[in-house]
């Protein structure tokens, strides 16, 4: 379950503070020539402390390449890559071996699986991210080839400066657009792309909301403003407005896809906080470590990348 | 692409016109007695013609089980089932086979597959969701067993017999909670509690958003509104709020799994619609044929259904 | 674990004395124009009392259309197909409720499910291969449009007749050929075209044995016998000889696919045998029913059903 | 395709002469010691130049685990590993960069991908097997608590060292056997214990024949010969013989899981061969670089090691 994708798979692995943090790209195309520059310039997008609300581990995040190249280029085999794990100071995290940090994952994990990594969120760490942003940038150079684009920006942030003055922390709303990908992807019933994009989207941590098109503003519209009028633009048939998102009965139609992704805000807040420990008992925090105010700016580009991933394997299952 | 979970598996079948609709549940355990008269409870809630704002299409739904049964208790083997198609009237969609109704999948399936099943949407009929009944009243079964409830209803719809009135139709939101999922539910990274629930969701037809605890809501709030205190309640570690919706870091915490999803309008409005045909000519339709005014009375089986589906599969995958 | 294939998948469902045996083909391309009368003529050469190896069931074998076709031509979806049970005898199979019959599945699949459906070998049945053969027809005709044919034919059987005579049965071995298959086929490491033919093949009762090429004998060659040199024959590289069976590396090299099927001899035998009941009782039992005396002659199209379905279903997985 | 398993997945990567090879491990139970010494020990039955019979390539096969420990204990989440390639002579394949060595995988690579690591094989080297001993091991160490053995030797091989002698290479058989198998793994129909086992081992270069029980010999047997009877042996129901290697239907008995893989000679022989070029000209080549004269006794851990975690993976379907 750690493995997204049909026939274009990643299959990611590494916790926070453990060796290193790495993936396997199964299905990639053969022959192509990886634009590393590219693949470093969007790990950029994602690394810590780019902006004021960003957290201040220093991280290299080199790339080291370990198969599936012969000189830059694919060979049609799985590409596995790792990012060591540096400036990691576990002691950080001492003091919270054995406390539940409230809206973490650290109770659930040890529910799970009766022991946690403790240190740095683990497996849970937004650190664990990274691959996606190394398998989502091949796959939008496989999209460029095709000229399909996809772009995301943030659509709603509160104000995060005012937020870590205050010791808190904000979410947000991230807004992505996939432009350009043919009709007919998607598969009825079980592999719908709307279904294929939401479920990508709830694989990236602090995601608690989803939505396509005008999403849930539909629930409150009727039928006829809801409905895209079929038209006839130049010889091709395309919809007039763009309720859908893109999307309808589950396959793409021509148009833009268009959705939105809403994050929770972090809940590593630098206020005292209740909560128990393991034996039950009640106690106070106070979260030191280096945390972001708000994942909001490393969204964007986990949101592209995964989105990039969904259409080349949605177009790899259609054989295009 | 027509099958649903891991190791509790749903394959359907059948387009709305064609001979039969049906599913194959593959990994339901052995030795389950089942109980027919809560599955036809359960399909009669989903059955046309129970409220007013549903169409009026006759179905008997009269369930066939073709194997996986010995005197009603199950084998292990997979449980095949199907319904005939009856009072099928193909002759009222004569008229739409060349043209595309607006916000339907007409054109997309086309697109896909170069010819569609035009008679009563095929494939991409609400009808075909008869199957998921059945497979989720069977998966409401097994969670009774270990006293897990699944319960959903209508938490927004607008007033549909005035759309009615004005040849319209609405769409709404469905909550749904499912109480009592043990702690430790849900796998790190690509199989994550909320993500399987929201791809289930989104498999539905006319869903355009999904959010699990506070949703969208959570990316306005700050960390300190936004995070569950951790409490100890008799003994039991819990958490005071439930914002997370049951679900943190993908994985439950034994709180009610609670999430909301949102269904677009019906497209199918009385009223005349522009649109194209298959040539690209732009012409005006008036639907006909028998449709509901609204998805809801008959989505909150469905949303059940996905729910408890999901459920069973990750405690099988859980082992639990 | 009742499908099979990657992206041509058949998923079967049916016990031998259950209401009905069927399947569902998901992946089939759409437009297809389905050959009923081929798939009647492979049906007929699996039926029983074809030849005086077989029992003495009579099955119609009428197979009826549940969905995935329009005017038969395949629509993409789900294609559904079932063919009801008759001629049914359960009570010829009363005695055996209890008992456990040497090397039969009935042992196995009461420990594995608790319980077992004791009429005619239930899921464990030679009958339920019934779909396969269905499936396999429809793969032939997509191969058939690429020119690709498969060929099986019975390498080895002993006299079945004399064996009936002696109240006794035969096994024997089956040899496929798939020519014309494209070179490039196959997945490296675990995917391989070969491990993809083993596993099919090992899904049909009876099987205990598969080799490719020239199989256990290569364990016996020296590399200089076994080498297949390539030469350049009219400007296509090919091999001289064909000891791989058209194989490398779980590729394949564009020469016929060879490998060959071990059967087990029926273990229904007409003697007394000594066994045990459910109870652990010993006792000796004669079994009367109906049964075959070699599984040989259905065995051929079978065996030439799943040769074809993986030959279609790698075909897809390459995208050709 | 580079994965094996449903629930115990291994995903590997790695060419001969890339940066390293490696392996993925998801599925893990948590909590597990890892017992390092034993994973060197069978790392070490597998490692080159042990006997006289293998090349002398120089690897230390020091393991760097990446992922899913702490402390040498599962934390659940996938284990990730990988050796670095030392020792690495490219230079060697020079001259080969654009021949096809005979019954090598060259041609078929090339074929499939349009291009190659032609550096000692690539990704058809046998050294990208190693991941498979790591994960066979954690498998016989899961195993182990279960007090179930797997032991495999070489049933046939012939003179090695007079075929060295020669230039030439040999093949052989390799016997293994599972002990103490719960009885009921296995799923009926496409998930059968044997088919399972038999798709694991052609996963293994060279690999052309699989039977189990007395495979290929129960052909040439009548049903009286072959059928295991059952006995009731203090109390627990068993078979007096074990024709059928422990398997009845595709589901275990209880027996012992006995079955025989057949190997080709390895195609680097040391005799001048005939070949064609990439441009389809005919050569002669003698291959130089360093290469064993008969694959078996590497073999011998990787058909215990899959076996192994074929098991685990079967019982954990089976949710033992």
């Amino acid at each position: 379950m750690n493995t997204i994708g049909h026939l274009f798979k990643l299959t990611t692995f590494g916790e926070s503070h453990g060796a290193a943090i790495g993936g396997v790209i199964d299905g990639c195309p053969s022959q192509l020539k990886l634009d590393f520059d590219f693949i470093e310039t969007e790990l950029n997008r994602r690394k810590t402390a780019q902006t004021s609300s960003a957290s201040q581990r220093k991280e290299s995040d080199q790339i080291e390449w370990l198969s599936g190249l012969l000189d830059g280029v694919t060979l049609g085999t799985p590409i596995a890559f790792m990012v060591r794990n540096e400036d990691c100071k576990p002691e950080d995290y001492d003091a919270l071996k054995d406390i539940y940090r409230p809206s973490h994952a650290d109770f659930t994990y040890e529910q799970k699986y009766g022991l946690r990594d403790w240190r740095g969120g683990g497996r849970a760490s937004a650190r664990t991210t990274l691959p996606i942003v190394v398998a989502g940038a091949i796959a939008k150079q496989i999209l460029k080839e095709k000229d399909i684009k996809v772009y995301a920006e943030v659509a709603y942030m509160d104000d995060a400066e005012q937020a870590q003055k205050e010791g808190d922390t904000v979410g947000g709303i991230v807004e992505c657009r996939i432009m350009n990908v043919p009709a007919g992807l998607g598969e009825p019933m079980f592999g719908k792309f709307s279904a294929e994009l939401a479920h990508a989207m709830f694989s990236l941590p602090a995601v608690k909301g989803f939505e396509i098109g005008d999403g849930f503003a539909l629930a409150r519209m009727k039928g006829s403003e809801a409905n895209d009028t079929f038209i006839n633009k130049n010889g091709k048939i395309t919809t007039l407005t763009n309720h859908s998102g893109g999307v309808q009965g589950g396959i793409t139609n021509g148009n833009d896809i268009v959705f939105r992704v809403a994050f929770k805000p972090i809940p590593s807040i630098s206020q005292p906080q209740q909560t128990v420990n393991r034996a039950g008992e009640a106690c106070e925090i106070i979260l030191g470590g280096r945390h972001d105010v708000c994942a909001l700016p490393r969204a964007v580009v986990l949101v592209e990348a995964l989105a990039a991933m969904v259409a080349v394997d949605m177009m790899m299952v259609a054989r295009e």
